[in-house]
């Protein structure tokens, strides 16, 4: 999951209790086609959608060269996202470039009622609200693909619970399907296990490796976030302190560079040598945790890895010391462990705990030990814009590819796309790319227009 | 190629006019099988290889680990590189894992001949000398493949010279050659084009593209060498210097992470978009070279490309303004252009020339466009150490691979190698891996030995 | 004023209408002679003052140091300041030290409600709420100053109000003061002006320009905080942004090094020539602001003066620019230009409004102009702390100098004084300081326990 | 002592050994008041003179200023400094401006003799060359005082020599100077033991202190010679080293910086609690030099102290450990405790020693604990130029001042002086001072010719 869901919802009246599957609801042009909690809200979601397009011109971009070719006229299209803004301009782009979508929420809280209102009543089928029952989840999805005289020929999964739902009851939908446009990490392994199982009988395209996506997801969000996100849970300040930071890929690199840059004395734990080496080479002490725990102020984790901190790490602490995660899932300190009789638990601010042992040390847990960058800080739409038009490159590429092109497999963005995804993100900086001249690709072998580098490239 | 000539030469006469082909010598043990300088200086060779073995530990500790096994007895490595220092203590590694030598020089002016004796007195076959004619080149090379009784069944190469002479002497010697191990961009470029073209009849590995060499040749590398090289030749200033870096791969990143570290105000051309962004998010204004070339202080190329600064852009350039190379090759800057009857060349310094237009404009230019870390500055040991170590595994690797695991094509390092090199380099730092548990092992999925990662990842 | 008032009240009930200068309240021991807004909210006021204490070890010191000596002892401290947790801190070590205090609030807003209960409770006669009136705070003052049997031989102030107050109403009561502690800018500056026109009738020390106060309040405090201000009422990105800080004093170094770090491009503008060339230095373009108006992202001021950016700037910014202000007061952006009939005003967010020109064109203003750092931040308790131990440590000197150290002026802390309070935080960090030796000491003419610079010296 | 010899001699005949007082010279107009290694050389020194003008802006702008006014009309100024291309730029400038000199060398070796030759062609009185013997310095120095019908009604110093000189041997002279301007450490110190004792007999400025000198000289230009040094002796990587940095001053400071953002990994060491806060906020350990002697790979002092480093901390540094100073004396290190017999000394390269212990461990002295940045590195002509100007107009100053306005005192540089220096400097970089509106002037109680800070700023 790489999306947030930054704005508060303004208008969710707390007294309707309704389950949105219980009303009867109509939108302005007499379409019922949708469930959402209530379509009267359109018109704030609308001015959210409207202020989230001007922070996606990428986007829009696409929508305006698109005008004459529509390039996904036929695609059918059942999306199974969190349903943001950000989404909704996504949703609106691949309408505009000639598909037909119908869409349900990746999650159970984060759908914006007002949002999903503002789609229903522009006339997309969208099934979702937020706090939906396990069977509401399940039921919207459902409602998105199972229709009468409809049937999806593309899939846009985050998470892969749509894939996994046509797989279990729909199989002979696949017949139909060109491809998968899978865009999380968890999402992304199920495919390859499918592919390795040799049960993937579509080319599924996984987006969430793409060079842009990667860098913009982890090393320049993270080296923004986890300021962020410390700052606004415990106002602490950074210059001096010493922080130990669990791995060194590209979300280590974003929290030890900008922690680095404020003023903190920065440790790195590592696995693999490589990234041991390259966090030496930029001045950071490798230790194991053991040789620092009982010295530092504040404990990252970023390794994806499970129980890295230990409760015997969180026994040797120093009070006052700060614990958080920023990698992606909720077990890489081991919170469980805290949950005994002897320590005991102070809820001090929203996603702020003080673990208080015996002799009166304090552990301030930050999100309960989830993702600090989801639970504690926001996603910029710059990042949002990046993975919103990767994803309908990744739909143009796999709708259109000529029989053959794609197997049944899991396949990475083809560079060139990479490579348009980031062209239309530099006029936001003004930024002014050069053009080969003939000679020059002559003598570089390349294409003018890419692409420019091979696929082993590391950036 | 990628390793630099550091130390001069301490004990060349120059009166000794006599080329080595014409001499007469032995080492004390008897032999003449070899041609150098002269054999008298193998003592100071002896020396400069002592003081390099202490800051070779990765290959010392090969020599210790294979102690009893010999992974390399049989081999017969023929070999062309630039001899110096470094490269004697991995020829002298070889030696210690079994194997058999003869070498040649990769370039005709970059011979150590002290260091040259001292391996032709321990022993090996060694014809090379500093200022060889391009018949010697060939000579020297011939000597080494061309030998009674001895054949060849491994090649180390760094720009493909000696691998292109027996392809077109002896190709009947790839009946017996197991593999070629290539380290130079040239080389590796040529291989895969015999590649492509089906002729490649061995398995070649491309070590030019491990990670641990790439970022430690590119980026760490060159962080310090733009500095040193820019002191070493203007005494410059680096504070508040406006500096136009052409090309943002890791080299462009590391020019720009040191002058921007230094007090440089550093914009950035490039052609793909995808680098361009990087620059962007990394604080560099991403301009057309036109925008800036009035106003900046400092040129720098590396872009790999030809003619990135023309004729107009250097007549464009202000008075005092340095332009000089950090590419891969000397064909950045057109040079050529400056060689016209109106400019006076003048030269200050060492490396340092002033083009001097008919108004009294003078451009700084350094090294006549050649690359400036390889003439101005030196490479640290410790990057020779990686380069060294990297062609050691895999020459092991290719030697000991079982029958089919590589076919007649061009391989990279395998991950776990890479990752081996990087962990033999770690002492240095006293940097301390920290290792899976078994439980988190299997977690993730991993050997708890590595590799640690997908073959696309980018670090 | 260098404070700020993190943590929101939590007790108060808004229903309670009635002044507090209308009720009867007692405290615990039936004490009468304070006035806060509820004396029951006592307890969790101690809570927070309890907090606090953890994060004041110089204070605690202190306190500790002083348990013998009694250096207050006699002391009777008028003071006006802000009424924080962190203040409590000190008016209670100031008892420890032997003080008697008496205590009004120097800004109406800013009072937290519980701590002052706290204090009530306490025995500190404290004369405070938030949510004064004009009158009300004057009233406050005169009932610490204006006492039956109680006159106060010492005046620690925020702003001037209090020391105003004493010449206007009873400038008798100078004939008993020992000195003045002034801490804020504002009053600094008044205290100036009495000194030039020969009517400062005691010693004042001027501890806002005290060194350590000085850096942590500007430099380090800033270079957090403007991040923290940012990305806490816009969730901004900073990677590739374009800014203009206009003034590159200690609060504009910060704000520069901070989002340099984060990868903005950082223009400055300068009326001093010496920090002119020392933002040369350190790798920003200086400009003036006309120049770069129309192209950058972000305008900040820091520079103290009035109307640094006009209307005739804010016309010419470009879309969804942010303006705001670091400096120290309300003037610096043109805000009242903005109230104009043509541009529409629209609040988005807490300290964030929209002003939108006829054309669509949006800029978004932080804070309505007033300091970002202050109302959209939090300053850290360390920060804090510092400020409170100067204070603390200049009462002393000024209460125990002997006749004739200090005459009718205003004066800065004593250099060794300024190093004592450096000192006591260092175990903060666990920063462990050298001492010279005897041989040293005489050598570099020093005294072994400072102070160890002349007093131009610069840090 | 601040300055540097940069250019080597170029036309020094090693063979001509007559003593330049024995020898019988006359510039082409016929004068032979003045004593140089060889008048021949003036043509490569004028050359010399031409390169430096063009780096020194600042002076050629007091010249064309000055054009019309002369305001050194009748000064008479005997000067004794380093003797360099950019000393014979600041004489001439002083020429241009209606002084008359006399000149000798503040130091033995450091005469530039081509130089020197300009100068006295160009009909300066110079007394100096390279290689002066003690008897031949004070001669000299005679020379420039002792004159028939001139007498010097200024002096310009550096080290206080001179001073010395004519307070001994002529105190007569005295009653007509009006002003001495000292620029070094040592000089500056001298004159303040004089005041202090009350035997200053005229006004004398201490340009040592002047902000921009003193920015420029240790902030700005050791964060770069300190790379500088280090890699020209060593060839040695930085990423990854641990470094001790000795001192956290200016000087300490700017090579903290340096070295951090190379990669390094820095600790620091202090007496003084105020600059110890410093380095913890600037994000560096805090430790004694004991805590980190055995791990550390360089170690650097910066301290202006005696003895940092003793013989019992070299014993138990590490092998290969690199030692260095970059304060400002030699008595840093004490290498005098190496000079014993069970320690060999090896001269691995000019100004490169190993130091060898009985069990082969090396130590890696540089420039013999001599100034690294003095011995191995260069002193860009920017930071000279700064120097030079400040000199010049201090002279301007002393010598115009109305009676009165300097007593018998040592002074800082008028502020508005020091910022016009900073001025003079700012068209380097291209960089637009801001002018203050006559309200903004008025709001702040400023000139709007400045000076724009009060005399106890920081920067």
């Amino acid at each position: 999951m790489s999306q947030l869901l930054g704005a508060a919802s303004y208008t969710d009246s707390s007294d309707d209790e309704t389950s949105p599957r219980d009303k009867q609801q109509k939108n302005s042009k007499g379409s019922s086609d949708f469930c959402v909690k209530n379509i009267k809200q359109a018109e704030f979601g609308r001015r959210e959608i409207e202020i989230a397009e001007q922070e996606m011109p990428a986007l829009m971009a696409l929508r305006k060269r698109a005008q004459g070719e529509k390039p996904l006229a036929g695609a059918k299209i059942v999306g199974c996202t969190h349903i943001t803004a950000q989404t909704a301009v996504l949703m609106e782009t691949l309408g505009a470039l000639g598909a037909q979508c119908r869409w349900a929420a990746c999650n159970i809280y984060s759908t914006l009622n007002e949002v999903a209102a503002a789609l229903a009543e522009s006339g997309f089928p969208v099934f979702a609200w937020k706090g939906e029952s396990e069977d509401d989840f399940w039921w919207c999805i459902d409602r998105c693909v199972n229709v009468e005289g409809w049937q999806p020929n593309m899939i846009l999964d985050d998470g892969g619970d749509l894939t996994h739902w046509i797989y279990k009851k729909y199989p002979n939908m696949f017949k139909k399907i060109k491809g998968i446009v899978e865009e999380s990490v968890t999402g992304v392994h199920r495919l390859y296990q499918l592919s390795k199982a040799g049960k993937l009988c579509v080319p599924a395209m996984n987006v969430n490796d793409s060079v842009t996506k990667q860098k913009f997801d982890n090393l320049y969000c993270c080296r923004e976030s986890i300021l962020d996100g410390l700052k606004r849970t415990t106002d602490m300040m950074f210059g001096g302190k010493q922080v130990v930071v669990c791995g060194y890929g590209e979300v280590g690199k974003g929290c030890c560079a900008a922690l680095k840059a404020m003023g903190s004395i920065v440790y790195v734990t590592e696995i693999d040598p490589i990234c041991a080496l390259q966090a030496c080479m930029d001045g950071f002490r490798l230790v194991k945790l053991n040789e620092v725990i009982r010295q530092v102020d504040i404990v990252i984790t970023c390794t994806g890895n499970k129980n890295v901190v230990t409760r015997e790490h969180l026994d040797r602490m120093k009070n006052s010391c700060i614990v958080c995660n920023m990698g992606h899932s909720n077990t890489e300190i081991d919170v469980a462990s805290l949950r005994t009789p002897e320590l005991t638990w102070e809820r001090v601010r929203s996603q702020v705990d003080h673990v208080i042992w015996p002799d009166g040390k304090r552990i301030v847990l930050l999100a309960e030990g989830r993702l600090l960058n989801l639970s504690c800080s926001t996603v910029p739409t710059f990042v949002l814009s990046i993975t919103a038009t990767t994803q309908a490159l990744a739909l143009i590429e796999l709708y259109n590819a000529p029989e053959g092109r794609y197997k049944q497999d899991v396949y990475l963005l083809p560079k060139k796309m990479d490579e348009y995804v980031a062209s239309l993100h530099l006029p936001t900086f003004d930024a002014h790319l050069t053009e080969l001249t003939d000679e020059q690709a002559k003598y570089l072998g390349l294409n003018k227009n890419g692409p420019f580098k091979p696929n082993y490239y590391r950036y």
